[in-house]
């Protein structure tokens, strides 16, 4: 079966354009009448992240308007044909009775048209995260991490984004960012020999594995109901709980690995349960900043320095912490 | 065995008095010479909750002190003689090398010397607790419930205080403290039909069952070291979760459920990892407040207004939130 | 005289649908000219507490456009045809010269299409207020709330709302709230029989007494400006203080209660003058809180639940303490 | 009647001296038995507002020990023979049954040395005050003024402290507080016609009025339980508001004028009911931290800088919001 | 040559209006394809402060439109004829092809126009600032004042504004302001003897010198980028910094006045990096909180009266810290 | 000249042990008179960093007490004899007429005795640095680079410690947590390759250069009156600001260097006067928390496991985080 090619990504798109092209629909948002007849009204998105309002403009044969609107549901991709206006102060998509609004199944569309995917390559990073497990000279703490990783969860690990947004939010971003702590972690261990390598190895690699319940991938990145209600530590927390149960581990790697997962917030007011009670905790709290904010920044000015000839996005209204600057010195 | 009966409470003794009477230690501070010879040091505390320090003036003869020193063990009951002083601006029991300095085995004191117990009647209490077992009609959650607290974790939960201070903290107080709140969870119900009472009464008496973990009573209520790392959310949580397989819950029961425990610190300052998100939620959270500020305050003012004439005590430099009143009007 | 009866609620209207309706004035914006002649807006709203842009798209004769603006007023009911649009990314009404826009007098109109009313019966609720009241033990505190509530006062009370929107925003909100606080006053009075039955329902009454000035009702909810400029705590505190001075109450007990009025928002950072020092005013703030928070959630959920298809309504934009579960379980 | 002379401030005082002195009594802390009879506990202090622990070692006459303690109140003059020794840390002093411990009648004693006067004439003080008064054009402002400062109301203001420490905290020290913001106000004025001068002038006179119920003297600066309980902007406000309704004052002079008092503290997490809303009030605010901060800094670095060599005080233990230099150049 | 006049300011125009006037361009916001050919965007703005859209819809000949895009810098003087309309919601300007857009030359139009201007007199403002110096009894401090202000950092002072917007914001507000700040604390020295005036003047002058380095004026006001990234404080202590060890100046009057730069906003929490300590740096912080905020509220009622019949702008949305009441009392 | 050689540091000493010893002094604390004549009190400290009271108690001849407390400054190195004494509840040192307290000179004593030094190899961590530069492609970075460390403030920062306390407070201590800084930016460069390493590189060892004015060492590590008052932010920032104009260096590089200094304490509230505005700004801040809170834990477990036999910590009274446990696993 051939596949419905992309044609441009979402943010490539201008007032006025003609679209041809295929989307992903992210929320549904009603079907009415107007003084022609029957519309409905969606709103699309793709790999680029952006969001965009669309609207059917169909004719008075309700059933016929409304068959569409069904046969369409959220996460569903769709070809459609129609043209860029600039409605309400924001660019929209709109179709009419002649164009084109077809549900794509499974296999007509590209995955990766919808959701980014990692630039690292996925079986070296595999390969440096087995290297770290290795590393583990504690034998109860290895067979954790084996148990963990080398099984089904270990399936959903590696293909897991990190994020919704903000960071690492691609495929395989949990692994790319799980990779960048660790890094951090072993000069940490080299510059404080203090530090226990095994606990903090291990706390680096199962800090975010609760991530895998928190988000789900359809045709994009969407929280889970029980990760809205419950959140990445506790469903981490509770499935680590369960391999150390059945492996006997002893208490006290228990509590110190699990703390690991609990306190990598770093302060109650982030929303951290615990913060961190020794070294190993610490250093896992600062790589993981590390790795966040930087992924943070470099995505934030890569996907906001086109639409304005500012050097400097603003504070408000967005909210920033401060003003950003846009110029990114090494690719002048 | 005859058992060596309380003579009086920490907090009724005065500058001066001779002491003849048992006290549990909390915390050991070492053993030093001194002109002439050898002494030890402990803090000593009971039911009453206060602490007192302690020293012990040996001779010339080390082996001997060391001796004495040594049979102590943290949180052991010994049995003095000695007279209390007012060095160093506090109260401190001293004894020499005349008095008497015991070791007590269990079965040779009355535990309650110790630590405080309820008021209330605790069949009455867990019959109360039953009834609103009894009135779940969802039956997973009831066999959940059932499970709970009819094994051996309701065992422990009847028995455990729900803290180590500030509120309930004695023996049967968790169990006191949870009908305190499903009392106003069952009042929120009534003003708010729309509130579902099964996940309700579930989360009321769920909700701090992770204490059992937190804390342990050895003549003393103390924080255990797994609570210190993990938090009673958590590790309450984690019971549950495990049970909630067993029993084959659905998933959005769980979620819900899970929800009500790990949101019930209420505000992220708070250091609650979530903020109730559905109304049976907020309900909990209110009635926490509720039972466990008012426990709160009536022991405050138990404690403290005999240290003062004063009416109010205030803020600084204890911290407080605001001055407060210490005068209880019902007793005049 | 007849009256125009209300066809629909504004949250009901969708884009297209002809309009022949009462609705109330929020907002005038003006008057200005434009290609094909003069023309004035309005913010239009009703009971179900949504507002919607209107546009009267007058013609070349200024004179006759001005009159019809100036007939308006704010808070004026009109009986408006027209039809909705949605300019501008928002639903809006507009009508034109061939159009009906007439000012209703009082009369002819319902009150009860402006603002909303309790669901609960008012002889009931004033017959268990008084109940309360006739609980009080103390003369001077019974004398007290007699001459508050018996007078032109009480009759005010009865028929005020609790707030503009939020919680309990309908006309005898205000009474529903404080009998809600009572029930839960009088729920820890059973559980802490240490508190002063008589200082708890004189608090519980008269802590939000000041609302009465705060706010008035014409044909909306609206903050006054001695609401605005000095809040309800001040107002009722002057209110009450002035009859306690004239029944010659002991200053203690005029103390106590005009302490639970100023310390019931709680926390210095909510706003409140001072926290509460004594028992009964803790049981009060939150009570408070249990009845604002648990009307508030279910207001949400309720007025928001239809504008989306996802189970949560997520923080952002609006700023929420948190994501809010949208599915109330007890409706499936 | 001779007076008894007050010998030094307690601030002069140094371990080993001997006492023959004049003291208020602060805080009875009761009596108790010791190793020779009986002994009771006191805590003294004088215009310096230093604090020292008191002891009266007794003999075994119980009933001699109590007749004296007894004889003693709080707020008590005492004439005392004694030493000054360091006990505890802190320097005390001590008597035993040779010395002289006698409570002194009013009359007996020369009140200033209890409680710090201004050095500001007071005449003076009160001929400025009443110009002020004498500049406000609108007449039911100058009545009300009028009513305040020349009845009894304006007796107890001319003499009350402002504070009963940090700022102003000595006899004639509100008015004098309140001259210097009147000061301030007249120049933001001068600065800003656009400020309504009667407005400002009555605000700045009024809006610590609430301190003369708040603060009680006695020989020292004391709180009041209803100052305790309510706050100075409170009370402040109900006097007001009562004279306001006596004179027929228009509603909104009433409004701008409480709101002054309302906001003065200008932020809500400082106990601000409201935050200033219009621009007298912002200048209000201003001038009275302009006040209170210069006088805070200056009797701070008088109080400090002859404890320490040092040139700093620094932030800790003391929680002052940064180190404080203490050497003041001007001085030099 | 002649120059341009400005027809009416920005917030003068009304919807419909046609347009004939010169205006500054704020930003360009890119050329695009539509329906009929090519159109561009900017945000233009006047000495209004207001902003408005603009939108100029070419023809099919896309070279044409691109060159005079091209021809428009930010920061351009564009004469625009066109005309007002309100398209999404907001007003803005639009030109078609037959409509003039040219920009002028420096000479072709009124500065004023863009940027407003103090309504003080400048000379007068100079000779007492001059005055200010003349009052420095140190000689070091007065020939550091004398080489700061009569040289080419005098030039740029007297003319700069005191802040982007908010207060002060037009050609010579930054004099404005320091003059106002100066008269405040030359009140507090004579309310306070005590303060050292040589450091106060020193100070009050210097505070706000980074300004000048932190804006800039073309034909708007605009931060520079070393101003973003530096801020005004930073910049200031340099300059004077330098000069200081030019002209030798001793540490310890140094330090005092860089401190007084350093530590005037403040608190930590507003981005001061020290807070005040000693009296001279108290002074200035709350002379210059004073000036700040009553112009910045003056300003607020003066821009936003007209835009509401209500009698006050609530805090939301614009995020203020209260509610402004906009009627200002003087006017009626 | 023999040098006095140190007996035991402060933390080893027990109660009751003869003293003969050498110590530094770090507050005088006056003379006085006693029942037997005069005595002087001191706080001595070295290198443990551990503090205790002096008492020198001599006879009745005043002016041979004096002479000795005159001929002792803060900061002499003095050699006494005495003993061990537990006074007012904590350790404190006692001499007599018959022990000896004598000031040595410069010469007289080891300096490290009294600062501790880094354990690292200076010239292996200087040849380190100086690789960094050599890493500098930009050929004015890398020049300010080595005009500053190659220099005298080169000379001065190879000795300095980072802190006064807390964290890398030793002897070379800022060379130490500089490198470490590097070590963490270069790994941060090499997962971010889009960072400028030149600015990464100038940024880090540039950040705390100001704290080669902000603290001395004498004989022990001490804030200066320049650091108090002006902090190392601003100190660093004018030293390299004079360099940077020296040099020539252009405007944005001298901007982005400076930044890199003046955001790198991160957020407002901890005092950062700016927040990261750019890739290596956050990088930067990220490496020096990493740095700065290891360092700082271990510390704190080293001087404080000690002290407890408890596993924890507990956060109150020293208001730290949170608890923090104190047996560091990878010593077992």
């Amino acid at each position: 079966m051939e596949k419905v090619p992309k044609a441009k990504r979402l943010d490539e798109y201008k007032e006025g354009e003609p679209v041809r092209d295929v989307f992903v629909v992210k929320i549904k948002k009603g079907i009415s009448d107007y003084s022609k007849g029957y519309y409905f009204a969606l709103i699309l998105t793709d790999a680029s992240a952006k969001s965009i309002d669309y609207r059917y403009w169909g004719g008075p044969d309700e059933a016929r308007v409304k068959s569409i609107y069904d046969s369409i549901k959220n996460d569903s991709v769709v070809h459609i044909t129609g043209q860029v206006s600039s409605y309400q102060g924001k660019m929209q998509i709109t179709s009419n009775e002649q164009d084109r609004v077809q549900v794509l199944e499974r296999g007509q569309y590209n995955e990766e048209d919808f959701i980014k995917k990692t630039k690292k390559d996925l079986e070296r990073m595999k390969a440096q995260f087995n290297e770290y497990i290795g590393k583990v000279r504690d034998e109860k703490i290895r067979l954790l991490l084996e148990k963990i990783f080398h099984g089904s969860i270990g399936e959903a690990f590696w293909r897991q984004p990190a994020a919704i947004s903000i960071h690492h939010n691609w495929i395989h971003g949990l692994l790319e960012h799980t990779l960048e702590i660790l890094r951090y972690c072993e000069l940490s261990k080299e510059l404080y020999p203090g530090l226990n390598e095994d606990i903090l190895i291990a706390g680096a690699m199962l800090h975010d594995i609760g991530k895998i319940e928190e988000m789900e991938m359809t045709t994009r990145i969407k929280g889970t109901n029980k990760g809205q209600f419950l959140g990445h530590i506790l469903l981490g927390s509770i499935m680590v709980s369960e391999i150390m149960k059945e492996i006997g581990m002893d208490s006290e790697t228990q509590n110190k690995i699990l703390h690991m997962i609990v306190s990598h917030h770093g302060k109650i007011e982030q929303g951290s349960m615990k913060e961190p009670m020794f070294p190993e905790a610490i250093a896992l709290y600062y790589a993981d900043e590390s790795s966040t904010k930087l992924n943070e920044i470099f995505n934030f000015i890569e996907s906001n320095k086109g639409d304005t000839e500012d050097e400097f996005m603003p504070k408000w209204p967005r909210n920033l912490p401060t003003n950003i600057f846009l110029r990114n010195q090494d690719e002048d």
